[in-house]
């Protein structure tokens, strides 16, 4: 049986800041730069979800995208969608959220949910992404 | 002589909130539903400039695009980046940071500098762009 | 008052076929080539939908664009996405399903529900699109 | 010697249908939703193939991209190209054209003809796709 | 008559350099930078054509793209793709190969060829860019 | 602890040639076609460098990507944009600059200075590109 990956792409819009309370004011302006800026900035995220197994005999999917799409919704847009990601995520509480911490915490979130997860990307901006795989 | 339209693309990432605090909470909650978010949320934000004019003779440029580009970030990028666009923008202080209002802002800030100035698009989101043309 | 122009862009999956019957089989595959083979093709196409006005002064907005999705969904979308372009759609009945036909018939629905509407552009591969501003 | 990963880009416009004759139509409705639709929809569909090897002294080519791309048109895109996946094509007979089976039907197309052939993607929207390593 | 403009997307790969041989290096270095740099660099330029006109009764057609993109690439790509524009194109000799004074020389290779000629834009990087509408 | 791949995206336009001089005109001619074309032809190159790493607990990075940033701009960037592959370039002298050969160059240039470089993918153009592991 061939195992393929399918990937769904989602995209959410938020605010957060780069700040470490554990450590001074200095101490983060120096680490984080104009990312500790103290009244947020905000990106548009994009999310992609990729899970891997055998394509079913009688769907020809290895999952429903469009299950994919709502359990991605369920478990992380519906939290973070025109949200603040240090202010309003109960599942973020205690986390900075750097691209990478976030792309984990999502992992976290869709594994047990989407059985054959594979892959988690994030990319933060057209430059920047963090991608986790479970490992 | 010909009159050609050159165009420079920058990016900066904010975070904002619509929320007008002459209505009520729930007026506002009504317009602006998820962009009303209390704790903000945020955007990559994507900037169009078009100058117009006459290529010069001797550079073949209507205008140095690199000269734009420093134009749009001292008037422009370098106070929008990684910034709150309701609390920390001295020119956008009491403007609601709709797509509209800070196009026509940016517009104004680059007016003044850039001769012939023919239109400034911003785009908030691959879905959503706002153009003015100075009219 | 400053006049923005405001674009939302949203997409759809559909068949077409590129066949005159008032004309020959030959005619066809002449004039339609590869756009005319029997057993249809298909396109992801990108709708940009482009209205213009002043900025409201309790909003921000020149109109909601979560409206204008709204409208363009109910209009547009919904009869189109994952459909055949010859064979599904009343409003296309006898029209030959170019982009440019296509994009005047999709005015046409527009025009009526949405006030300063200015243009609307619909990309048919990342080669090709067509514009109509109702002239 | 160094294992490099070379990758050629092409594109396809095709109609498909996702419909099981064996199952019953509330059975295909149910499972595939619009995209059942009888009549037909399509995709731009876009297609990344990967061949790995170590890069040729003389040539600096693990493999010349201008020969994968002749090959990608006669095996897989003049066969797809304008067609109608579940109709028009000898290779996808009694196969369900999902994103899956096809990146599976397109890697066995490539295999003997592209040695090395490490990856195959299917990108069917900006949002699905479906990647084949051969395993 | 509805008036449509429809746009045809076609790219080339070139090797260029800004330099004005009637000004001193010294001057060439300071208006150009780094584009001035003597050995060439280059770009993967993007080319957007547009025709306007009414699409015609039978074909649905301002004009077939077909076409316009055999014109586009004898007029224009065939002689500019992997060229170097200082010194390989006749129709640039004697012209510095400013975005601006190439996207002016393409309009006039094409006006007389494609009636309906209505812009013509030149994209450079993904950050700048020039259009000319013939005025 | 998790591993996490962060990627950076970076650019540079540059100048190159496809040609081996230990072989004749004809033979660069055959193999090559058009880029070996003699005055040099160019490309907007996209680089996209990976470091794998776990989160480090006080900043929730792998690595500062700003850093990335700095060492690819050190490294390869400043070396490359605005260059002509073949003759401005020490580290590329006397290798034929396909984008395997410089994908490869690349990797060396930056494993040094990256701690946990896991892969560099080089676009040449929107349809080519190549990518290293190190292996």
């Amino acid at each position: 049986m061939p195992t393929v990956y399918v990937t769904r792409r989602a995209t959410f819009n938020a605010a957060h800041r780069l700040h470490n309370p554990e450590r001074s004011d200095e101490w983060n302006r120096d680490t984080f730069g104009k990312c500790n800026s103290p009244n947020w900035h905000g990106h548009n995220y994009v999310l992609e979800v990729t899970v891997a197994g055998a394509p079913d005999a009688a769907t020809g999917y290895v999952i429903d995208l469009g299950e994919v799409d709502r359990v991605v919704h369920e478990e992380v847009i519906d939290a973070l969608d025109h949200r603040n990601l240090n202010l309003d995520v109960p599942w973020m509480a205690g986390v900075l959220p750097s691209t990478e911490n976030l792309v984990v915490a999502i992992w976290q979130r869709l594994a047990s949910r989407l059985g054959g997860l594979n892959e988690v990307r994030l990319r933060e901006t057209e430059n920047n992404s963090a991608t986790y795989r479970g490992e």
